[in-house]
């Protein structure tokens, strides 16, 4: 079936009005564009699922007809930047007050530090939507907060206080690595245990 | 409508991932024991998949009822060690000759070869099931051979020059990261693109 022009190039037409909307698309975007340029290779990981049930129709036409969603044991994003293992988690929340904690799960939490222990660069960023405000923060910063207050909402301050603010901008959308740039010397981590 | 109990046992019988599930479960065990010993954080990435169709039971009791398997863009394996971004990819065969590349995806080389080009440690593990030997080889050493020699498929006595057998113990089953430990010297990248 052939569709007329009109809406063949509609397709193509990259609706703006959405900027800043979803955050796991400016990620893809700007993860795109540093794969693309030679600068990192960090990729979103796949949903977790457990699958019961495979219709196979022919060797390479195969239906998943049942499977569930798993409680992801790690964050959703990891890579490599600059010789460096990268690791964070990406939330959104319409909350204007804080980040309700119930958006990450403990295996989550016990991830992020265990990547700080060995060395990795381990971070999240967190989306306000309605506030239209995104923030970088670094995963000791936030894991230091919930073990000191324990709150089951992480207040909007601690984000504009611990936090970086992320600007969107054209390309990249979302220029996170610029941060670890800034703030590496911070990274060094005592192997003490604390 | 219900179905006879026969026929719900059935559901549970799953083939499709039959193919190289025992070195799939020796790794798991092996990154498991790093991860528990503080060693190492590498995880086995899920499955593909692109959802189609989901039923909402409830709120936490989703069920997918259409999905279809992705071609992975990336490898299978990666995770920190030492500091380090560690990526792997690992596959079991049959064949007694040799790897059939069929067995890898154009995606993954290509992925490998970034992970080389940006500083991170990029290798493979290939078990020969029936010869009984696994193999560790670096990606760069693959890569090269593949460049070289434009076969369809590795001969095993690519893998017995340059790879490193594998030999499977108790606890940790496969450990791999001692191949890095003694060869990490090899790995220095040289920034200059060949």
């Amino acid at each position: 079936m052939n569709y007329p022009n009109s809406i063949k190039k509609n397709k193509h037409v990259i609706n703006y009005g959405n900027r800043g909307m979803n955050l796991e698309n400016d990620l893809n975007e700007t993860n795109n564009y540093y794969l693309l340029n030679d600068i990192a290779v960090i990729h979103k990981k796949p949903t977790p699922i457990t699958i019961v049930n495979v219709d196979y129709k022919s060797r390479n036409d195969a239906v998943i007809r049942e499977a569930y969603f798993k409680t992801p044991s790690t964050t959703d994003y990891n890579g490599l930047y600059n010789g460096k293992y990268i690791d964070f988690e990406a939330k959104e929340t319409k909350n204007k007050l804080g980040f309700p904690l119930i958006n990450i799960h403990e295996h989550q939490i016990t991830h992020l530090k265990k990547i700080i222990d060995l060395g990795g660069i381990a971070f999240l960023i967190i989306r306000f939507s309605i506030l239209g405000e995104t923030y970088f923060v670094f995963a000791k910063d936030f894991i230091n907060f919930i073990n000191d207050y324990k709150k089951k909402t992480i207040p909007i301050s601690f984000f504009r206080e611990k936090g970086i603010l992320l600007k969107e901008k054209y390309n990249p959308r979302l220029d996170y690595l610029k941060i670890i740039d800034k703030y590496e010397g911070d990274l060094i981590y005592d192997k003490t245990k604390e």
